[in-house]
C-alpha cells in the first residue's frame, strides 16, 4: 500500500539539462551505447539519447570497470565527471568513473547505424525497423513528421476547430468503389475507412469546424513511391465558408503556422537533415484547364486527356510554379467533376468542373481539396445522376435533410508531406511502418 | 490565377469576440437556428455556434423580413445591433435587423434538441448522431473528451515523449488470441490491430519515450456498457524505468495535468454539465490481492477466484478507495501473470504476479500498464512456456536481441476516461460514433 503523487525526480540527466553550469560536476546520464570507438590509450563511448548523442571519455584508472564489458547497443548508466570539450558534439563529454548496464543485446547489430549516414537499401531499412531508426538521420524524420502534426492539431484548436474520432469499421466507403478493404463485422459485411469525410461532415452541424488525424485505408493495387495502402491523413471540414477559397487559405495559414512551428520547437532535427524550409507567404492557385495549357505551351507537351493529370504533369506544374511564381507549392483548382467524389460541389458556371482543388508540394499532390454539397436535394440528385444508390448511407444523407451550413474541408497525407518536405525519393522513407502490396510486417 | 496569402479575415464575429465593448454597433453573425420561440409582439431565434448559443431578438419594424422565413435547423447570417441583456445568455443579445439564409433543412428535426436536457433513448441518440449531438449538453461531452486527448499530448510532449503512428493493419496481434478481426488483406491473411503495443515497443529502442493516440480493435462478443469493439486508446511507452511504479507516477502527473488544463480551457463544457473534476494528487496504489481481501472483509463478500476480479469486485474497489482513502482513482496492482500477456514483466518475487496495474476510476478500470519484458532470452523462454509460436512477430521479437532498456508503458481507454469524468452509465455516451456488436452504423 502506497500513495502516488505524481512525476518522481530521478538523478539521471537528459542533454538539454548538462548545460554549462554543470561543467566540473559528476553527472549520472543513462542511455543506448551507440558506438564504441577504442583509440589505444583512450576510448570513446558515444550514447545515444532521445535529444541526441553525447560523448562519453574512457580511460583506465579513472574508469573504475573493464571497456570490454561496454557493448553496443547494450543500455547503460553512466557516472562521470561533465567537462568541456571543443571536439566533442555540443561542447560536452563525461569522463566516465563508473558504469551500470541496464541491458545487454543477445545478437550484433544487422546495419551500421551508428554511421552518419546509414548506407543501406530501403528493403533493409524497413525490414530491421526498429534497428535501422536507432540511426539518428533515419530518426530525425519522424520527429521532423511529429512537428507536422502537432502544428496541424495546434493552429486547428486555435482557429476554432474541434478534435474528432471517427470509426475505422464502417458499413460503406465514402468514395464508393473498388478500392476498400473488406471484412467480416460479426457475420455483417463491413469495409475500412479509405477517409473519415462522411463524419467529419456530419460533425460540421455539431460542432462548425472539426479535425481528424488518423489512420485511412486504400485497397488500391499502386506499387509506387508515393502510393501507401494504409497511411495517416490530415483532415479537417468548416463550416460557414463564402467559397472553397476559405478552404485554400485556411490550409495556406496551417502551412504558415507549420513551417513557424518547426523552425522554433524542432532545429534539431532540422539541422541533422539540412532541411530548408520552403516560402509560403504566396501561394498560387490556378485553374485546372489552364495549367494544363500553360505547362504544354511551356514544355512542349501535347495534352491527351484534358481531364486527367498524370504524375508527370503534375511534376512540370511543379516546376512551373517554381520557375514562374517562384513556390514550391500550387493550389490547382476546379478538378473534372468526374475525377471527384458525388459530394463535391460542382462548379455552377460549368458544371464539368468542381469548385475542388488540389495542392502540390515540389511537384507531388499532397491535399485533396474543395466545397461540398450542404443542399439535400442538390446531394440526391447527384447521387442519382451517378446511378449510386443511398444504401449503408442514410444517416450520412439525413445529416444534409436536417440542415447543413455551407461547408468545405481537406485531407492531407501526412506521409507525402513530410516525404516532400525531406526531399525524400520515396514516401516509405517518411512511413513509420509502411503497408504496401507486399509489405504487411513489421 | 490568385495568390493564397494566408487567413482570411471575416466580417462576422465569434461569441467570444461579441464583449462588452461591441454593445451598441452593429454585428453580423451567423450560425445555425436553434429554436425560434414566437411571443406574440416579438420572437427569440436562438442561434447555435461553436462557442454556445446566442439569442436574436425579432421585432416587426426593426426587422426587415418574416419571421415565417426563420426556419429551425436552418443556417444563417443576422444582421443587427448588439445589446446588453439582463436576461439573455452572456448578457447581450443581437437586436435582427436583417437576416441572410445560408441553408434550408428538407425536414423537421427528430429530436427536441433545443430542450436542455435531451430527452430521449440512448438509442436514438445513436439512430440520429449528427442531430442528437447539436444539444448543446450532448455536444459538451465530445469537447472535453477533446481536452482530455488534447492534455495527454501536451503533458507527454513536456515530457519529451514522441508522437507516433503505427499501421492497424498487421500480420499478427499483440495479445493473440481470438479477439481479432481478420481480413484479406490482397490475399494475404491480416488482423486489425487491438493494440500498438508492439510497435510502442519497437520504438523505445529509438525515442526512449513514445506516444500514440488512436484506433484500436477488438473483436470482443461483449454487449455490455463498457465495451466498444472499437475505441480510441491513449497509448504510451518509456524507456529506462526504475520498475512500474515509474509508469504509474507518469500517468497521476498526466492525470493531474489534466485536470487543470480541463479546468482552464474547458470551462464553458464543464460548466455545461456540471462537472466536478476528481482530486489527483494523491493516488492509491494497493495490491491485487491485499484489496481483494480488504474488500471481501469490508463488504462481506466471498472471493470466488483469487486470480481474477469481477466488474462487481472493482466497483466495491472503488467504493473501498472512495471510502478509505478519499480517492476517485486507484491503482492495483501486480496482477495475475495468467491474467495478462506474454509481454509482461513477472514478478521475480513470485512469478504468479506480474508487475503490472489496471488504474479504475470511481470503479471502472480505465488504463491498463506495467513493466514489460525487455531480455531477449527471458521473452523467448516466457513464450515458449506459454507454448506459443514466433511466427508473424520475428520483425519485434528481433529488437529485443539487438538490446532494448527495461521498459513500460499503458494504454488508456478514451472514451471510459470521459464517461467515468462524466458520470455516464454507458460508455456509448461519450463515443462519438460506437461500434458494438450490433452497431456498425452511422
Amino acid at each position: 500500500m502506497e500513495f502516488l503523487s505524481g512525476l518522481k525526480e530521478k538523478d539521471t540527466w537528459e542533454l538539454s539539462q548538462l548545460t554549462g553550469e554543470k561543467i566540473g560536476s559528476t553527472v549520472k546520464v543513462n542511455g543506448a551505447v551507440h558506438a564504441v570507438r577504442d583509440m589505444g590509450t583512450v576510448a570513446f563511448v558515444i550514447l545515444r539519447k532521445r535529444e541526441g548523442l553525447i560523448q562519453c571519455v574512457y580511460e583506465e584508472g579513472t574508469a573504475r570497470f573493464a571497456l570490454k564489458d561496454v557493448r553496443e547497443a547494450a543500455t547503460v548508466e553512466v557516472t562521470g565527471r561533465l567537462e568541456a570539450s571543443e571536439k566533442a558534439k555540443g561542447g560536452i563529454e563525461i569522463r566516465m568513473e563508473a558504469i551500470r548496464i541496464l541491458s545487454m543485446p543477445a545478437a550484433s547489430l544487422p546495419l551500421a547505424i551508428s554511421k552518419w549516414k546509414l548506407n543501406t537499401s530501403l528493403e533493409a531499412k524497413l525490414n530491421y525497423r526498429s534497428v535501422s531508426l536507432r540511426n539518428v538521420r533515419e530518426r530525425a524524420k519522424f520527429q521532423i513528421q511529429e512537428g507536422l502534426v502537432r502544428g496541424f492539431r495546434e493552429f486547428l484548436y486555435q482557429q476554432g476547430f474541434t478534435e474528432i474520432h471517427t470509426p475505422k469499421i464502417g458499413a460503406k466507403g465514402a468514395e464508393g468503389g473498388s478500392n476498400l478493404f473488406r471484412l467480416d463485422y460479426f457475420h455483417r459485411p463491413a469495409v475500412l475507412a479509405q477517409s473519415p469525410q462522411f463524419y467529419k461532415q456530419m460533425m460540421v452541424g455539431v460542432f462548425d469546424r472539426v479535425f481528424e488525424t488518423g489512420p485511412v485505408f486504400r485497397a488500391e493495387k499502386h506499387n509506387t513511391k508515393r502510393h501507401l495502402n494504409e497511411y495517416t491523413s490530415l483532415d479537417f471540414e468548416m463550416g460557414y465558408i463564402d467559397g472553397f477559397e476559405d478552404v485554400m487559405a485556411m490550409e495556406t495559414g496551417f502551412l504558415q503556422f507549420a513551417m513557424d512551428f518547426l523552425r522554433e520547437n524542432y532545429k534539431s532535427p532540422l539541422q541533422i537533415l539540412e532541411v530548408s524550409l520552403p516560402e509560403t507567404n504566396r501561394i498560387p492557385a490556378v485553374r485546372f484547364d489552364e495549367i494544363k495549357e500553360k505547362v504544354a505551351a511551356k514544355y512542349g507537351r501535347k495534352i491527351k486527356n484534358p481531364f486527367d493529370l498524370e504524375p508527370e504533369e503534375e511534376l512540370l506544374i511543379g516546376q512551373y510554379a517554381k520557375e514562374e511564381w517562384k513556390s514550391d507549392f500550387v493550389f490547382v483548382t476546379h478538378y473534372p467533376s468526374k475525377k471527384r467524389p458525388f459530394y463535391a460541389m460542382d462548379d455552377p458556371e460549368d458544371d464539368r468542373f468542381t469548385l475542388s482543388f488540389d495542392l502540390l508540394f515540389r511537384g507531388l499532390e499532397v491535399t485533396t481539396g474543395g466545397q461540398r454539397i450542404h443542399d439535400y436535394t442538390m446531394l440526391i440528385e447527384k447521387l442519382k445522376k451517378r446511378g449510386m444508390s443511398e444504401e449503408g448511407m442514410e444517416q450520412y444523407l439525413d445529416t444534409f435533410k436536417h440542415g447543413m451550413p455551407p461547408h468545405g474541408g481537406l485531407g492531407i497525407g501526412m506521409e507525402r508531406l513530410a516525404m516532400q518536405l525531406l526531399g525524400e525519393e520515396n514516401v516509405r522513407e517518411t512511413t513509420l511502418f509502411p503497408r504496401d502490396l507486399s509489405r504487411l510486417e513489421p
